[in-house]
């Protein structure tokens, strides 16, 4: 499959790339030409000087796009609806553009209110991108087709090879939104890649895990976990030829799945052709296995809010110990209730799990396509 | 002001305790008739290996009571509703009682799946109390006279010392869920305790940081940071005798404000008269605040839902360089907009705050009586 990758400009001067796999593609060369004015600068970030965690601040996002009629959506391309688009083009396979209302860019602002000695800030460098998964407004990921998987793929692991190389980025974020249940803003098929200046609270609780234990047993912890899990058998899901979907076994929601290739990768740049193959058919498995997990009042299936979190080695550290991984979760605990994330998990960072890990991969084999 | 305290076993053993300020309060004797069985074990904790956090399975917990009829509302005190409470007294000032539904508990199952090498468990030993602040099931805290407030902080410090004496607990964390937006399965006004056999993740990164800067200052954290916001003042809301409340400088939380007090001093336990009295005063001022923050379509008040979240020393650990304080925040970012924890947050465990905590700042002391 040869995929062809065009570089573009939005209006406002935001890069857009059409990754298309369809061999009989037209070039893409729309213009835009929506009077968009100055490109959104982002805002700053602020250091959380009880925790040492960084804080985006980014005031001007109260005002992004919220479910707008289907008419008016902008991640269809131009032409299919009553306005022009974010995508000038009239048809796109894969197509990533950066966010018009980012928490990270390249043009970011210094202020950060009075800063005395203990206050630290700095401007939000980095960059935002929105993936269109498809053209198709009312399809889903689950509902593409593997080569379209692929394309997903390829578009990811381009951004972070891209992104990771930038001065200003320290960690490459892949991630999915799927259901308005967690606050999805947009029905579109689309994922968003945050590029952030500095590592993330839960990229380095991973990584210092995996040093400790690279230390101790010259091993990599994601590849030990993997033969445990493995080992144990229990709470495998799906066991592919490079790809195995497991819930993990501390699983902290009420659904949860790990995705692990089984070569040692730091992300997703390094997996190869046979690899890359393979994790579109695993994950459209897993996928369509979370969409008939609940089944509500009359038997139907019940999409599943979820979030998909690529989890890769930071883009300038620790890449010798940190192993790819893709955390699939959802916030529904049962078909018609969701679970909350109040005093213990958000006051005190103590997560409590009302259902059994082994419970959750029992359900998500007995739901096999 | 005289506290008298009265503990009484429910008919499955569990504790309760009554907490009465009214002089004329008659004592606490009423038996608890219901026929409730064994008392329901906690159930067990694993570690997630690869960020080293303990997580609890409590699979029994879905079956917890959710939204009963206001009649049968488990918090009121027994004869007010067609059905017995778990309070058998008539009446009540204050009570905390052991949590039917406990994720942690003195009695607590052993078993965690096959545990290979990898893979850590051990019994979720602890305690989960219910805290009713007011007997008046359409009350809330913020409409508590001071007295009866000081009654809940000297509750909520009789717990501290008891709980955290305890050889199985590590941290011992009180704190308020309020509002259906984040789950609150009951309405009746109450809080919680949760004493864990774990050192939760943020208490573990305020006592990180809390410890490096002692090492590096010789002084508390705490204490510096709460000189900072003295000094700059742009985000000081309530300065009282004893407490400030402060819109931390890199606020997570579209509406987030902390209360600390000026003495060091590591937990509530340690809170003289003055302190615990001023404290109610302040707290009643912040609560107040926030029921104004918001004003609906008409113009009326919104009440807010948040979480209230009292971060104190550890139990065993880091007791020299811990500083009280409290945490109340919200997730509404308008009066009709909730903020998800998706992608970035729940993900990456980056946080991105769409208002500037200046502004939230400036909000709460535009609302001051």
């Amino acid at each position: 499959m040869t995929l062809r990758r065009t570089s573009r400009r939005l209006a406002d001067g935001r890069e857009i790339i059409y990754f298309d796999d369809a061999p009989d593609a037209p070039p893409r060369t729309a213009v835009d030409s929506r009077p968009l004015g100055e490109r959104i600068p982002a805002g700053h970030i602020r250091r959380d000087v009880l925790t040492g965690e960084w804080v985006a601040i980014a005031g001007h996002r109260q005002t992004r796009t919220f479910m707008p009629p289907k008419d008016e959506c902008p991640l269809c391309p131009t032409g299919r609806g009553s306005v022009p688009s974010e995508i000038p083009d009239r048809d796109y396979d894969v197509v990533v553009f950066e966010n018009r209302f980012p928490s990270f860019a390249p043009v970011a602002q210094e202020g950060a209110g009075t800063a005395y000695g203990l206050f630290e800030h700095a401007p939000a460098l980095g960059r935002c991108e929105v993936v269109c998964f498809t053209s198709d407004h009312d399809a889903s990921f689950a509902s593409l087709p593997p080569h379209r998987v692929r394309t997903v793929v390829d578009a990811w692991a381009d951004r972070t090879a891209e992104l990771g190389a930038m001065d200003s980025v320290q960690q490459v974020f892949c991630f999915e939104n799927r259901g308005p249940e967690i606050g999805v803003t947009l029905h579109h098929p689309h994922g968003q890649i945050y590029a952030y200046p500095f590592v993330p609270a839960r990229s380095s609780a991973l990584l210092g895990r995996a040093r400790a234990h690279h230390e101790r047993t010259g091993r990599l912890l994601g590849a030990d976990v993997l033969a445990a899990e493995l080992e144990a058998g229990e709470r495998v899901v799906v066991d592919g030829e490079h790809w195995t979907a497991y819930v993990p076994y501390a699983a902290r929601w009420p659904v949860e799945v790990h995705l692990a290739p089984r070569r040692d990768v730091p992300d997703l740049v390094a997996l190869d052709d046979a690899e890359r193959d393979d994790l579109a058919r695993v994950y459209l498995d897993v996928l369509g296995r979370l969409d008939r997990y609940y089944v509500d009042e009359d038997g139907e299936p019940r999409t599943l809010p979820y979030i998909a979190a690529w989890h890769q080695a930071p883009a300038k550290v620790g890449r010798d110990v940190s192993r790819l991984h893709l955390q699939v979760f959802s916030i529904l605990r049962s078909p018609t209730k969701l679970k909350y994330l109040a005093g213990s998990e958000s006051g005190a960072g103590a997560w409590v799990n009302d259902v059994l890990p082994e419970r959750i991969a029992a359900r998500l084999r007995e739901v096999g396509a």
